[in-house]
């Protein structure tokens, strides 16, 4: 863990404080086990490494800050200094544990559950029934609720050091979407595209945005399936679009962008009406969601922004969310730029907040071409969204 | 996603119906979304690969293979070729979900959850209020029980294809270790070892076994803490014990070793006594646990055996299990071969089986020099334990 890191660790449990005041919450546990096994994303903002034993994590709002851990992980959490206590213990860890919440006598418990948020609901069912019955003779049991407003704000929230390396992805990411520039050609595989992507993740030590089968995801022409799909095998061919989502994983943050070329037949003097409409009309559409992205709205009015755009230019409306958080992961939790639909639950109804920082997305499909995809990533100021990514201006063409 | 890949996934899906069919379960269902956030261990047997938004891969006893899944994750789970059926939704996941319900009409319904099994224990709470709350209305919402018996079964028992891919990893180890034996010295710091290997992991494309940051775990000498410490600048000296836990990830399927070196003074001609009686006994109380590790018997009858046998020798006892299994994760769950503590709840109490591929392990500390820790990987077959690796049959002399 660089030193680096654990400034980080040590900046976000400090941030934890204030949130826990602002939202008058007395205590946080996030209560895990074997991280390498099922992780709690709340583990890399509280300690950027993996807890063996079951382990409490306990942060109050008067300051103190505890680790209940068992003794082969005390050396690993004394050296990254971010908690006051670090508690180790050999056979159970339900005393220390007990005689901890004694002593803050907590009015309220937040744990890590949210019907919402996957990236606040890394409590697993089995380690809460382990907690219920720890508290099951105390008042406590009764104190539980939901720490999601918590981890969202501290999430989203982030600090100049966090966007500082979002942007790095973001620069590196870009580099190796113009180095692909040079190899998109006619008779090239999807499957190609992104070996050479997944090459140059290798050469330079970076890990995929997301899944490494499906980062990147490699759309050509009109036969590719939209969305997560690996590559099959299809090859690139003259007249076809050819469109790339991909982000890198640099020092725990990441970057998510879309990219689009267009495969001109020899002969072919201006690009074909159809795609440079849907050019026109996605950009449009961006632009209308980046617009209504500031502080203080909700995530659907900006995903509505957008849609509206895009479905008034004439085209249809993208089956997906127009945006998400980016950060530690590619999907960082939280507030969705997203339709009220039933699968987005309540995510949608957050409120955007100075500090975070955004993927914003949508794409329309070309029949006979293929597909236009537009993805950049912004940080929001007390003004609004701003490009941390340098947005693609017109189809690139090959 | 390789085509082995995919392979031994349609392999270990099958082996589900036969223990559903053994443990007269009706209906399985691993319900997750958002799998890079938090990831369902049960995932890599029944998948692979990632799945974003709310998704139930449902397996019946009587043959039926269903997965419903968000549109864009459909072909990727068709292109796997382990479900009968793929069914895709746009909006919501519970209209789907339910009509399958009332189709299979189980009478008893595992999910994912477990006390003392975090390789059991994928589902979340958020999750398992979500999925409570799509089944309120229906007679199927009190016929939940825990997938523990389930997960443990197909997780443990490999298939030929798994123990092959484990053995490969476990030689790919073993290279590694011995071209690290020409690197030892005095002056070289822990933080240099784990470089060492760290550069072996890199060139050779391989991951590591558990998290990067202590995979390996180096002591050097009397003052490095015994455990999951990460290397802190600590300097090979004249007559330390060197001491590395190390494995790597390859194809998804790992290996999990220790290996001890002993850094001679110069002049010195016999290893010192207190050195030589500790690897004897260190060596004889694995092998003790290792006799007794054999399919029928408990997890904490082998490790007592192991136990007692240091103990015997007059060493103080280790204070961790005495083995776990490994397969695609280095605490692979299920059966642990440990104490009846607390902490390993009721992991301790399971049955060995014919194809449980086991790391064991343990280690004395020699006051004044280092460390001395034995860890083996097994295969469990009906006559007993066979070592996969080649075990370290005396310290290796530097």
């Amino acid at each position: 863990m660089t030193f680096e890191a654990k400034a980080i660790v040590r900046e976000k449990t400090e941030q934890a404080l204030e949130v826990l005041k602002e939202k008058d919450v007395d205590l946080w546990i996030t209560f895990v086990r074997e991280t390498s096994q099922v992780k709690d994303p709340v583990i890399d903002l509280l300690l950027g490494f993996d807890l063996t034993w079951t382990s409490a994590l306990l942060i109050h709002k008067n300051g103190a800050r505890i680790a209940i851990v068992g003794r082969y992980d005390v050396p690993n959490v004394e050296r990254l200094g971010a908690y006051d206590r670090v508690i180790g213990y050999d056979e159970a860890f339900g005393q220390p544990l007990l005689a901890e919440m004694e002593a803050l006598h907590p009015r309220q418990i937040a744990i890590n559950y949210s019907e919402s948020d996957p990236a606040a609901d890394g409590l697993t069912y089995g380690m809460f029934r382990v907690l219920s019955r720890a508290l099951a003779a105390t008042p406590y049991a009764d104190r539980l609720v939901s720490a999601e407003a918590i981890i969202a704000a501290l999430r989203g929230r982030k600090t100049a050091s966090e966007i500082q390396l979002i942007k790095v992805a973001i620069e590196r990411t870009e580099e190796g979407l113009a180095q692909l520039q040079r190899f998109i050609r006619p008779g090239v595989a999807d499957t190609e595209v992104a070996d050479f992507l997944h090459n140059f993740l290798t050469e330079n030590g970076y890990g995929a945005s997301w899944a490494w089968d499906y980062c990147p995801v490699v759309t050509v022409g009109p036969d590719s399936p939209v969305g997560h799909a690996m590559p099959s095998g299809l090859r690139i061919k003259a007249g076809h679009l050819v469109h790339v989502d991909f982000g890198i994983s640099r020092y725990g943050f990441v970057s998510d962008l879309q990219r689009t070329w267009y495969v001109r037949p020899a002969g072919e003097t201006t690009i074909p009406e159809a795609i440079r409409r849907a050019w026109d009309a996605a950009a449009a559409a961006l632009e209308a969601g980046r617009a209504a992205l500031k502080p203080g709205v909700r995530g659907w009015q900006v995903d509505a922004a957008a849609r509206q755009a895009l479905v008034g230019a004439g085209y249809p409306e993208y089956m997906h969310a127009f945006g998400h958080h980016i950060g530690r992961t590619a999907h960082d939790g939280a507030t969705v730029l997203g339709p009220k639909w039933e699968r987005y639950g309540s995510t949608v109804d957050g409120v955007i907040e100075e500090g975070n920082t955004f993927a914003i997305e949508l794409g329309v499909a070309v029949p006979g071409h293929g597909y236009i995809g537009r993805e950049e990533n912004v940080v929001i100021t007390a003004n609004g969204a701003v490009y941390l990514s340098h947005p693609q201006e017109h189809l690139w063409i090959v």
